[in-house]
């Protein structure tokens, strides 16, 4: 800092004072200009989560993250892709006009938040259902307690169109929730570009 | 650039240069007060680090990702959860008055790290073992040293108390750790908030 | 604000006004000094990805949104480690040399991009066939155009050479691509460093 100091002192040394000023006053705009840039450039207090994950515990992981950094005032913005997607369909919703494919998938695949299985020891079931008793037992709430309450404190969700494609879902099986969007990557690379954190889950 | 610098001089031309002085001090004082808020929130040189998965190669990446990060003088900050926890188990250990469940969990899972199998062609432990003997051979850190070097470099470990609490285990059977805290995910996103890197591993 | 422009003003009151100019001229030099380092350590408009895993489903989600973060003229470094190393084994080269697991590492392994399965319903092949008939079918390009498609578009990928180490691959049975580097993972962590999206997939 001294060197920069001291260099400015050379520059302009016994100079006209009024045109002295002036190049002072200068030199703040420029810095005026160089520090609103910085600061628009600069994250957001956000979080992005990418949910490419299907199974009970990493939508677990993904939602008591977001429920706890919206807890703790963050922006929150979850991305459901491929496996992830399915977690977000309405079981009490049925669509008609699927392609084989697109009824295969929608067999084969968990139906809505309360279908999802563990990644580990789910032992045909028996696994996920011993951990939903032990998050009742332990007071972790239930993953669609979980996405009422991300959807009381304002956690975004985006859905992403081609996995939806892909696996033939429409848009009427899907939950209601006040902020569903349906995106491609652009919007989710433009959400996670000025956040603080983004992770892949 | 030009534009900020021309505007400011329209806005005060031929004014009086005492209040001239005053008002160029006053902007100045505004730029800091704006420039210190920007670095305040600007983040740190720090790596935020979850391992939710409990098996070997992605216990490897992270703790290689950890142990180089600190030799690059970076601050690391590593949060384990749900299948990472029992990574931190010490088998030395032994713990009594634990539930039913509490007991199955320790039965089945990992205990310790040197109990960590690999997520892919683990094929019934053939495949641990090989890969164990190749990191032998090729000089690759066991994970029982790369441990010990994590401590030695100042790394700090979370351990999630949810999971904790889900799989019924308890602070007395973990391992000692010089930077050990236990805690929930608010500490975690209070540390990744201000990280210029943060993985979900 | 308010406060620190007060605070300013009754630092130098009525002080010599050359004297004061010269003081607001060194404020100035150190507000520079400052925004200049933190323009410095703020991250570029940059995503780097780290590909762990060895599937189909993830290496699909990697080059989307490496393709995506591309088209919207971000800088994007891929990070190949791991399982997500064999994907870029050219399928038409051949070593000579390796030893005993080095070729069983070579045999098991999927030889580059197109011998790529999901991570999920595999079902012995038919899954992973299904579904790159149906990425076809609604147009989605294959893991072989992505590849290409990121080569035009200057994506560059560092393959880690701990894990081409392990698993006995060498650099002469690597896919040809334009902005290919062999490297570990301080390498990685730089560019990590200094962007704005991280993510481990």
């Amino acid at each position: 800092m001294k060197n920069s100091a001291a260099k400015a002192k050379e520059v302009a040394p016994q100079s006209d004072p009024v045109k002295k000023m002036g190049d002072l006053e200068k030199q703040i705009g420029e810095l005026k200009t160089q520090l609103e840039a910085l600061s628009k450039s600069s994250p957001e207090n956000k979080i992005a989560l990418i949910l490419f994950s299907g199974e009970l515990d990493k939508a677990l992981a993904s939602f008591v993250i977001a429920t706890g950094a919206a807890a703790m005032g963050m922006d929150v913005v979850m991305f459901f892709t491929f496996w992830g997607t399915p977690i977000l369909r309405d079981k009490a919703k049925k669509v008609a006009g699927k392609d084989f494919m697109g009824k295969m998938f929608g067999a084969i695949l968990p139906k809505g938040i309360s279908g999802v299985k563990l990644s580990k020891m789910n032992m045909a079931g028996m696994g996920t259902a011993m951990m939903k008793s032990l998050m009742k037992k332990k007071n972790v709430a239930s993953l669609e307690q979980m996405l009422e309450l991300a959807a009381e404190m304002g956690v975004r969700i985006f859905i992403c169109e081609m996995s939806m494609d892909l696996m033939g879902f429409k848009r009427e099986e899907m939950i209601e929730y006040p902020n569903l969007t349906f995106c491609g990557v652009a919007k989710f690379l433009e959400e996670a570009q000025n956040s603080k954190v983004q992770l892949f889950i």
